[in-house]
């Protein structure tokens, strides 16, 4: 797994030439928190790589390499270790990332990952800089990870299994590049109603988000409008949520064909104290019981 | 905590410029395996962020900034984090290091730690490069906080503190900068004797240690003669082992003195199956138990 630059891991440290900016996000997975003690470690591996790499594509940035540490139980078998690193040489190659070093220990509680990633661009994209004007936008669909959770909790029907693939495995939106595009963005991670308001936050404005048109999967259609909440608040899309000014919208819509990737216009900023509006389909404000998840 | 370039910890990254050759590197500590639940929060923290420094020390490069992800039990006190802040902050002034980013997180399991740690050489020092005739030197005083765990466990006397205190609370050798001087280096973490061993490895080669050349503090003198082998093979000393050609001597010296760190030849590299030789007072080989620590 180790890139050259990681000196066979023998070393105290990796070495490393980066131009541009650097760019550096750290996030810790655990057992029974993150994922479930006996999910596939390969998907385990690569949502927590994938996770990371979400941040840098949040920044507008390209991945140079990541650190990681295990502290796993002693009882945790040489299969489960090498289905790990299966997982983690898979989206290596996918995302042409590597490692550069890390640290593996014991520990007498649940398995506990942290990793953090290495990135650098040369025009970054920062959460603060919306505009009143500039358009709310989203990539691809929101609300296939939320639903997919109550799937592996055997709360909701997923026939496709495209549900639970969506929250086993993010898809980090890397090939998009909106530094100088976006007037300001992030990845949606917390839920999309409260990350548009650390969007809102930011800039000292508010939102509205108009429900009818956040983007979804045909699976989460065929779920139904009661799980609209689970959708607008449930966590862990890792698609990017965006401030455009309306000038550069024919820029972007360009940008997203070349790479594949659908955009969405689903709301406006505005002048205002920060807050999130959602509009729902009758045009009058739906009120959510919560914005999305508590980290701690 | 946070440096300028953590963005106030809001985005999803840092940004920041490196200039020379980034050096990065990550370690992980477990309550009830690398400290005890009860001890002192800012002595862990600090612990954390200095044996992270000391993998900077040992490639001869200076702090950046540093990432660290938490994953703590729901119980941890406020006040708990407020005495870990304050240890982290305490050890940023002492270091000139700032705190870059990380992730907080709840687990059902022991207080669980990561750090990674980025910093930045014009010259960096390597494990590899030992040349055959090079002298085997040490910083410091070898063996404290091998007996100052004893010490914690209630197995040896520590009448002036000094044992506990190195186990504690490690002290990087930043300030020697060895790159371009010595030929090979490392921290001593693992033990004296496995970690110049590590450097006999990397370069092919073989090492002598002379057991009675190994600078001791006067609290390890005191311990007696009885500990030798905990003294060689103990680890977390956190001092550099290095190659260092007798042409270069004078300068480390001169430099080891401006700085006020004490450097100590123990020992030498010379041609043969990399292997690590302890001769003892009398000349003969000391027969070790074991080498060092073990990770996993």
């Amino acid at each position: 797994l180790a890139a050259p630059q990681a000196l066979d891991l023998l070393d105290d440290a990796a070495l490393l030439q980066v131009s541009g900016t650097l760019v550096v996000a750290a996030d810790a997975m655990v057992a029974g928190v993150h994922f479930l003690p006996d999910d596939p470690p390969d998907l385990v591996a690569r949502k927590l790589l994938r996770v990371n790499l979400s941040d840098l594509a949040a920044m507008s940035a390209d991945p140079v390499g990541y650190l990681m540490t295990i502290s796993a139980p002693r009882d945790t078998d040489a299969a489960w270790f090498a289905a790990f690193a299966d997982g983690l040489a898979q989206d290596q190659r996918a995302f042409d990332v590597r490692l550069l070093g890390g640290d593996t220990t014991s520990t007498p509680g649940p398995l506990t990952l942290s990793l953090t990633i290495l990135g650098r661009t040369l025009q970054p994209l920062r959460r603060a800089g919306a505009r009143p004007g500039d358009g709310l936008w989203v990539t691809g669909t929101i609300g296939d990870a939320a639903l997919g959770l109550l799937v592996l909790q055997g709360r909701l029907p997923d026939p496709t299994g495209h549900l639970a693939a969506r929250y086993q495995l993010p898809l980090p939106r890397l090939e998009l590049k909106l530094g100088g595009v976006a007037s300001a963005g992030l990845d949606v991670s917390d839920g999309l109603v409260q990350d548009v308001g650390h969007l809102c936050r930011a800039a000292g404005l508010s939102a509205a988000i108009e429900a009818v048109r956040v983007p979804l999967s045909d699976a989460a259609r065929v779920a139904g409008p009661g799980w609209l909440e689970t959708v607008l608040t449930g966590g862990d899309d890792y698609e990017l949520a965006f401030a455009l000014p309306q000038a550069r919208e024919a820029e972007l819509v360009t940008r997203a064909a070349e790479v594949g990737i659908t955009v969405t216009r689903i709301g406006n900023f505005m002048e205002g104290p920060p807050n999130v509006q959602v509009v729902g389909p009758e045009g009058r404000e739906l009120a959510l019981a919560r914005q999305g998840w508590q980290h701690f």
